[in-house]
């Protein structure tokens, strides 16, 4: 049995003691700090008030579309400063992955891109070769000639030792063959995130584990997930920022990403807010897929208690 | 326990037999009297021997991409004269079955097609309205606007009904966006067929189930299948054939869709032919998925014994 949540919201000697225990808050960004480009009232001020105290502040992300240098400059004009080494997001996850990790040898270390510019500007920062993605030569439809040199292996990179697949709002059959074929010859399959949707626009579309499941479905190959709650996300950052797990607490508003990433990752604890996907209820049913240690209404409740510090 | 096939090759009686046993004889395409646009020796003289025989025959295929005139054009140039009534496609079934079986409401009697000419061709052929399909406005990039308006309705058809989703060799983000929220408003989710793999240029590429399978996974909603081995098929080709089951045999090259259609649909039997995609080692395991009745290394070895008749 786990214990129930605590609330914080309206509880200043909670808020107190729950800022003590950690000294590293990972923030998920969408539902959190967040909704589209609206920035929750008071969130800046929340962030500031932790850092004021000396506690780190890392931003944890599973959208790939974004760099981290993207996400930097929407932290700043949304009012809350930022440099790059804050953000950590699918992206570069995956990047950091193949290039300290996976290590793959000279003649097989290309990287077949389902996914946008994101994940291509974090390949380039971590030094890893890549074709696909962007490229305007893909963004195409399927020929004849294709099939033939798909088939015959004729088009296909020889150097290619990964399939990497995030949300790619330019997917097509094209692209999908080409990653089949380089799956079909051995290259690891790795996806940024297997988030099956996408909020936005107050509803939702097609995430990015939508946009690789064809290549799960006709390949019979799951891939390696990077984003959350893949633990191999968390070792990443542990590695990067010398995380003291006891003294690192997760908020975000997902239970299955977010609540399940800190829990799983053995982290001090879990804040679940109520401003994003899910709600208190979802972790009061008895089949809950992760209970948090925290909750609270909103991340700008902690301001409150800890202003009378 | 299922008896084991029996094996018609080299064997005039048990040939003779076979033949005896059946008036209508269901006929997989690809792997059982061609491959691609080759079709196997012996072939065309083995149907014309069976018609001679007052057998009637009807060619069964999951491929969507290609209307059942089209089909007739394929046969005929291979030599297999037949008409447009001698063919039952998975594009057809589905057609039929929206159009004789849901019976759509009016105001809420259109299709969004996922998929490519055959289905159009089926839907136009049964008097069912559709939208999407090949429609040169939804082959583009999904942009700002597309979003918004997906999302808050505005650019989606009131009257739709049926999500219906096929191969597609255009497949994109644009098209799932409207498929999704088309499901998310209660459209029922249809598919021709849910094969994963499409077998092209000796190799394979993404079939119509891969194709369907992100709306799947973003909407939690597994569609109705109206290809083999979905007994829909079988329904309507037994109302449209008039079929006396136990006088029917299923021939076709794959056992989790051909054998499985004919044993499920009990039939009076199954032939499998060791020329396309499973061979008999698929049935000889415990766990095989399915076993036929009878088999043979070609469907042209009927021939044989048949003449000594």
């Amino acid at each position: 049995m786990t214990a129930p949540p605590k609330c914080l919201t309206g509880d200043s000697a909670a808020i107190n003691d729950f800022i003590d225990k950690f000294d590293t808050f990972l923030l998920d960004c969408d539902g959190v700090l967040w909704s589209g480009n609206h920035v929750f009232e008071g969130v800046p001020e929340t962030l500031e008030l932790l850092r004021s105290k000396g506690k780190r502040i890392v931003f944890v992300t599973n959208n790939s579309t974004k760099s981290r240098q993207e996400y930097v400059e929407k932290l700043n004009s949304l009012n809350i400063p930022s440099d790059v080494e804050d953000v950590f997001g699918s992206a570069y996850s995956s990047a950091v992955y193949i290039s300290r990790i996976l290590k793959l040898p000279p003649g097989k270390n290309k990287v077949f891109v389902i996914g946008e510019a994101g994940v291509e500007a974090e390949l380039v920062s971590e030094g890893v070769p890549f074709v696909g993605g962007t490229d305007q030569k893909l963004r195409r439809d399927i020929t004849s000639a294709d099939f033939e040199g798909i088939a015959d292996g004729s088009l296909l990179d020889p150097e290619v030792g990964v399939v990497l697949c995030g949300l790619d709002f330019h997917i097509n059959y094209l692209k999908l063959a080409y990653g089949l074929h380089y799956l079909r010859r051995g290259a690891k399959f790795l996806a940024t995130n297997i988030d099956s949707t996408l909020p936005m626009h107050h509803d939702i579309f097609l995430g990015a584990g939508s946009v690789m499941v064809p290549l799960a479905n006709a390949s019979g190959q799951k891939p390696l997930e990077l984003g959350k709650p893949s633990q191999a996300m968390m070792d990443a950052i542990e590695g990067k920022f010398q995380l003291v797990r006891p003294r690192t607490c997760m908020v975000g508003d997902r239970l299955n990403t977010d609540i399940k990433f800190g829990i799983q990752g053995n982290l001090g604890g879990t804040l679940h807010v109520q401003t994003g996907v899910d709600k208190k209820e979802a972790w009061e049913r008895a089949d809950a897929i992760a209970v948090p240690s925290f909750y609270a209404e909103k991340l700008s409740d902690l301001r409150h208690a800890a202003l009378e510090n």
